[in-house]
């Protein structure tokens, strides 16, 4: 699948901001630096950074409604910090050994460290949103509060086996508040009208759904090799991923009292796992997905034309979702 | 000893200020009121609550300085949610099971949510500084990365066996930020000249000191039964307090040897910490912090007589000073 246009362009940027930012002495900031994957003698862009989507949308948005791409910068690189910082926690939350084929941070230097590395970076995350402004980092603060709770919702192992209203609910706040941060920062930069950040809040809203649905059925269906995260690894950390459920909607009775009995396990084996995935299947709940993915898209499409964004930016915006909800890794 | 007046004097509004800023629905809200002594039923201002030392220090300063209480408020809260997450985080990264005689929050709702709860109390509580301004959310933001870093070089286990002055270094950072923080929260509400909140910040770093030596010292030769932790918690951890920075300077060869090898240990016996009570003993430890103790104790005087306070507001936090130095919990 081609990479999107827009995902290689401010990559430069961002990555120097990010070292930048990253750059003082002591312990702390170098298992920071290990995070984002600056390691020294590492050429800053050829790393083991993700996609940067989040800065990215900041920048591309800023500069598509006439705001300047280095006034943006600090707002983009609190967002991208903070997406980070959570996934310094979320590793350990959920014990997870590697991310993006490396050691994650707790499993290298030790769950207190870990903490206490991701709390550093949520505080110089707000500081760079500030460095723009009272309200970039008002919106910085309101997206974290959100994804924070989110992710409360996620951990919450009373609710395990959730339907879907619920898993909507959840991923609106985990996933969706930064990506509709993004929009909104990026029209605060350039001081965009009220109604323009609100519309752009909602293309955020759907294309985060799209990604996050994306991002579950990968987990179950995906290769691998390609996603960098074993197949079945949801479900052996029986996560509230969308097939599931769905699995638990659509699933017919006998099923249905066999995969509630799975995800109340507290370990599930590789026979289980494939019980489950079978399960899954019988339900359709992987063509019921990527429905939802195509829903998810085309609204988000819809919100996107009544931007004042150029005909070009719009394109190159749908380039870059539609990616984002068909990509195989 | 004598409960100082200035303790007294801000605790309801501080207490229904943080019910306020705490009251949202859900878990995570849940367990910080949990975590702060907010629970349900109960007088917030006869609770669990520590002293509301810091939130007490902003309001009094401002106040001080011809400042409103009531527009310093919302500073005020924020450091004591910034103060508080980092217990909680602490609890975790320490094994700590009770805290002020209840479950610390790990213990009671588990280490992932505990994580997630600290996160969400960092984030509100850099909103609340934000209400008041970008000066006060940037002064407690560096605050807040200044304490975070001294607490990674009070996790780090390379240098479990400290000098004093390495000690000092930490302390001044994990403990200090946020007293100094205090004081510079306080003269940005009250619009202070630059001078004056320096002066006031040197009054800060010299408390703060004072303070946690001062807490050392109760960590081996207090009263475990007014301090609500157990005596010898500290060394059993062999966390870096001072009495054992000095002890490891001023201990006989043979003494400093013994002491080098228990520090190197995963865990002490109950045997073992009496040794290393004896040492410390042996080495005039507690003598010498109790030195420290009056001489910054001192000089955060000599800096408070120049700050432009009224006669009564100079004794008033003369009084507190000196109970923070000399008291028994």
């Amino acid at each position: 699948m081609r990479w999107p246009t827009i995902l290689a362009r401010y990559r430069r940027q961002v990555t120097v901001g990010l070292a930048d930012v990253l750059h003082s002495e002591g312990f702390l900031y170098s298992i920071l630096r290990y995070h984002v994957g600056l390691e020294d003698g590492q050429d800053p862009v050829n790393n083991h950074m993700g996609k940067l989507l989040r800065p990215t949308l900041v920048l591309f948005t800023a500069e598509q409604l006439g705001g300047e791409v280095g006034q943006a910068l600090p707002a983009a690189l609190g967002l991208e910090l903070i997406h980070n910082f959570s996934l310094i926690h979320d590793d350990v939350q959920d014990g997870d050994k590697t991310r993006r084929g490396r050691p994650t941070v707790w499993n290298r230097y030790g769950v207190a460290q870990a903490i206490n590395a991701g709390d550093l970076m949520q505080s110089l995350a707000v500081a760079q949103a500030l460095r723009v402004g009272q309200d970039a980092a008002k919106t910085l603060l309101a997206a974290t509060i959100e994804m924070i709770e989110g992710q409360g919702l996620d951990l919450d192992a009373a609710g395990q086996a959730v339907g879907v209203e619920p898993y909507l609910e959840m991923i609106d706040k985990k996933t969706g508040a930064l990506i509709r941060c993004a929009f909104q920062l990026g029209s605060i930069v350039a001081a965009a009208p009220a109604g323009v950040e609100e519309t752009l809040a909602k293309v955020g809203q759907e294309l985060g759904r799209a990604f996050q649905i994306r991002d579950d059925l990968l987990g179950v269906w995906g290769d691998g090799a390609l996603t960098g995260k074993p197949q079945g690894s949801d479900i052996r950390r029986r996560k509230k991923t969308l097939p599931v459920a769905i699995a638990l909607s659509s699933a017919r009775a006998a099923d249905r009292a066999d995969l509630e009995r799975l995800y109340d396990k507290k370990t599930l084996t590789d026979k289980e796992i494939d019980r489950v995935i079978e399960i899954m299947n019988k339900s359709g709940a992987r063509q019921a997905g990527e429905q939802m993915v195509i829903e998810h898209l085309k609204r988000a499409r819809e919100y996107l034309v009544q931007v004042p964004f150029s005909t070009t930016g719009r394109q190159e915006m749908g380039e870059l979702m539609q990616y984002l909800a068909e990509r195989d890794q």
